[in-house]
């Protein structure tokens, strides 16, 4: 692949207990952030049931429309973990047993005064053709990548293991760069300035982000770039558009800013 | 609409937020609660940017494919506010300006102290022709009904309003209902267990969701089905065939159980 500006990435996130609302998603935010420190962009992600034909034709239109896809889930070794079978299917290869992967099962279970492997363990020592593994610290069972694809898990503590082997694979593009801008003014009254900078800096991606707090409304605005001159030049820009409407616009580190859920409108 | 007993939907969430990282999604796993609640199975999910394309060519595939979907996100006054806009394209209708809803706006701004109503501002009471109106108590601007779409606010408490309204249009089919049993072994050692029970209720789904604990490793093993006697015969024959293997399952109350984060593994 040669380097390219944009690089690309889908997350398809595998499990019918994210669908029916019993368990909450925590791997999409973790992955967007990760990602986009390795010069890729998360640009969609799909959560789907542990279906079959729904696995196999999602993997394989996602991973002929981005430059990356990364799956969780599905990889333990219970009947409802088809991840695997799955991918082999939309990959259109076999299966193999890998007998490390095995010993090192063997292994943990032994450490853990467990019954051996059984048929259901050995499926988590099975794996695709051609699977390159993503072996990690924290699982004895990997992930691993083929093609354009990773499969990880989806215990995040799992998926963060695999997630940092997965990371020595990319070959990333630009880093996109953010900053962020507080005001005290209603989005509604600071639309206008937000529409005529995001039209003179194209390059440039301007957010609007209400919250709604006790002491009053706040806007904070998220500006981003891969280009670190352009990110200033908007942000300056901004700023002085916001203090001419009657704002006072303070910078806001993204890195501590609220973002644990959604922002609260105006 | 004849009544029928599997209903589906697809929820969109629309923001670059979500993909960045900024912000941690709480709309999907509510959704997936209520609208089996009404009788509507989430099947699927999508989390896309704010680019006209992508909104336009997914809200046009999934409306296809399901028999409703919900959209979040981009209905605010902002120029990343565009999901109304490409909602309009989807269905290839123009926008018409609600005089109702800007007397509405006008009237909240009142009450605020802000100014008047303004270009922005009247976005936020522009709807595609043929919209359905969600007025709602939390917000001014309202979310709304065209086709077997639904479009709705991001902001959690906002979307909430706008989804009991949306509630009152759904025709449901059957209601899954769910029991759930917690078991003091590891995955590996009921998953041939699980899967004999699985392959004898095959209108019973048998989900397995391993904890991490301090005290050591359990399982919880979650059953749905819109059968309650199948859905009992079935927990029945798994308690059984887990006590035999050793096990002491208990009834897991599924109201109350961890569901804020992904289970941890064995």
């Amino acid at each position: 692949m040669t380097q390219k500006d944009t690089v690309t990435a889908c997350l398809i996130l595998i499990g019918n207990e994210l669908l029916s609302g019993r368990t909450q998603d925590r791997n999409l935010s973790h992955l967007g952030k990760e990602l986009n420190e390795a010069g890729v962009q998360l640009r969609e992600a799909r959560v789907i049931p542990d279906v079959r034909e729904t696995i196999v034709s999602t993997v394989n239109e996602c991973r002929a429309a981005f430059d990356y896809v990364f799956t969780t889930g599905g990889i333990g070794p219970t009947h409802d973990d088809i991840t695997s079978e799955c991918v082999a299917e939309a990959f259109g290869v076999g299966m193999y047993v890998d007998r490390e992967i095995v010993d090192l099962l063997n292994a943990y279970m032994a450490r853990r005064g467990r019954a051996e492997m059984n048929p259901a363990r050995m499926r988590m020592a099975t794996f695709p053709e051609g699977a390159e593994l993503l072996r990690n610290e924290i699982s004895a069972a990997p992930g691993y990548r083929i093609g354009n694809v990773f499969v990880m898990a989806g215990v995040p503590r799992i998926m963060h293991a695999m997630l940092e082997e997965a990371k020595k694979h990319l070959e990333g593009g630009r880093t996109v760069l953010a900053r962020g801008l507080v005001v005290d003014l209603p989005e509604g009254a600071i639309a206008e300035p937000l529409a005529l900078v995001q039209a003179r800096f194209r390059e440039v991606d301007i957010g609007s982000y209400p919250q709604m707090r006790d002491e009053g409304f706040r806007v904070s605005v998220v500006v981003r770039s891969a280009d670190p001159g352009l990110l200033n030049q908007a942000v300056d820009e901004l700023s002085r558009s916001l203090k001419e409407i009657g704002g006072h616009p303070e910078e806001e580190d993204l890195a501590t800013a609220p973002s644990q859920s959604h922002p609260e409108e105006e």
